[in-house]
């Protein structure tokens, strides 16, 4: 069977490619009567756009996936609600699926995806994920938006917020109240969002001349460790951190137990910030102090530029793109010794 | 065009209808002969069953709709994942379906997913829910299961927790820890979580002699107030509560963040105790008193009965039901003047 492309629909038509794409794209340069000709011809011969799928399949699903790790994690429930509210808003359906961190499960939702359930999808990588071609394939069929935890490939839109600036900031006032030895814990050697928090906060160590041997990145997840028995490990000895950085709202439960095991004192022996969007992290004990991300905003944010590109399959995803930055919120678990906090 | 009905096919095989029953239901009892000339004849004449669609469809989409309130709950999260372990276990796919405790949602998602994108639903049916049409209309194309939250039609499996037992515990250890003014608070007038446990905290009133007009149900949510609000107009004053119960765990922050503003000690002046799973009871100031669902084990049995009555459609759902047991788990939050809690 003849592929049917834009090149096709131009000889019928005698119309160039431009004009046919212009067409699709449903630009005010091309008359009502031309587009009316080339949408006719197009649902006639069943076009299919390549790149961007869904504008003119037969049935439209008009939903979109979300993939996300876990919802646990109060990032993405709270992401979850901004997404939903823009799909409900613009009469889609959402989709969420769970890849549990996993690659394996992130690879078998993209490509049962592809079977047409849904127009496009947004998602958040797993911490496991460290090669794209699943995505660049999925990418080549339907459009894709990343959000917070973004892959290098395909270029789409990335909503992210400030994490550089975040990890440099969350050391920097950590080195303001008065630590020397600074631990940022990591649960991946691939995320996207790790990898630019760990720049920041080796940033700020150099900056602020503390000894980078006595600051470093842990990872708590895998090699058959539990963060509890990592955590355990690192808050042991004499030489331990007095300073510590989540990257993940989850760690900040084992910290909090682990302190209190080993008879540490936060804020006294140990400082402790998480970037967190827990609502408790105020009534914790003590309170928390937290990089606080735009959750909601980049859950609406990523879903405006996906229905975007669903509205006009011409458009260009990565001029989408956007950075909505975090905010630190100050709190007793760094406070200083003669602090009032 | 003909309704295609057991009955239908059991007069063009010359069969009785008992038999095309047992042999669509793959019973032991029928041959594989007769089972091979019925099900060809049902694929042919496009037999779908009625109430338990799925079995025979073309498209089995190996797919099963969870509809809840909201992910942002520990309980909810936690459930979700012991649904998708069975699943994946037994190659079906999850889609996750948010109702924002709006019935309305309720009612267009269930709606929607008659359209054949999946076998059959798990639900927890949102706090606005007080008439169950939808759940029954819907029931009647495909298998329905629920968990936690129950609507009392249609009839199927509901795995549920001991709720009564447990409003009646949680008010009996207030009591035992010397509260007299106890309130429960809830967010719903119609959940039958939540006249579960109110009716466990009236019987537990009742039995310790406490005076009923001191110790009541408020709901928190709804007509113009926010929860903040509420609960700041109950704490002021000379008869306010010396006890709580939260029914769901998103009031927890509140509680205590009133407290604070009050200047209301926990547990000095006010003991409190949640229904909740989230992971950070344990490090809040103070460490709070919660009834631990059983989360994931309620989420896999829902599951399980779900993709049994998928795999054999004549088995009876409301025999799947169970009832799982929480747990009172003790912390400083309810400890009494004297405790070394």
């Amino acid at each position: 069977m003849e592929t049917v492309t834009i090149k096709l629909l131009a000889e019928r038509l005698k119309l160039s490619t431009a004009t046919i794409s212009k067409a699709l794209g449903d630009s005010h340069e091309i008359s009502e009567v031309t587009k009316k000709r080339v949408f006719d011809l197009a649902k006639e011969l069943n076009y299919v756009p390549n790149a961007y799928a869904s504008s003119l399949r037969k049935n439209k699903s008009k939903t979109i996936a979300v993939l996300i790790p876990e919802v646990a994690d109060s990032f993405f429930s709270i992401a979850l609600n901004g997404i939903e509210e823009v799909a409900i808003e613009k009469g889609y359906h959402t989709l969420i699926y769970l890849t549990h961190e996993k690659l394996e499960r992130e690879k078998a939702i993209l490509s049962e995806l592809l079977y047409g359930r849904v127009d496009g999808a947004l998602m958040s990588v797993s911490s496991e994920t460290d090669s794209f071609e699943h995505i660049e394939d999925f990418g080549k069929k339907l459009p894709v938006v990343f959000f917070d935890r973004v892959a290098s490939a395909p270029a789409t839109a990335k909503i992210t917020t400030n994490d550089f600036e975040c990890g440099y900031l969350a050391t920097k006032h950590l080195i303001e109240a008065g630590c020397k030895r600074i631990v940022m814990l990591s649960i991946s050697k691939s995320l996207s969002i790790i990898s630019e928090r760990s720049s920041g906060f080796q940033k700020a160590v150099a900056d602020h001349q503390l000894d980078p041997a006595t600051c470093e990145v842990v990872n708590c997840i895998g090699e058959g460790k539990t963060v509890h028995t990592t955590l355990t490990s690192i808050l042991q000895g004499n030489n331990r951190p007095d300073g510590i950085i989540a990257t993940v709202e989850r760690l900040t439960t084992d910290i909090y137990l682990v302190c209190q095991q080993l008879g540490l004192q936060i804020p006294d022996d140990v400082k402790v910030v998480c970037f967190s969007n827990q609502a408790s992290a105020v009534i914790l004990n003590p309170s928390l102090t937290t990089i606080t991300q735009p959750a909601f905003e980049m859950g609406r944010a990523a879903a405006k530029a996906l229905l975007k590109r669903l509205k006009n399959p011409y458009i260009n995803l990565e001029e989408e793109s956007e950075i909505i930055p975090s905010v630190l919120t100050v709190r007793s678990s760094t406070a200083g010794k003669n602090s009032t906090f």
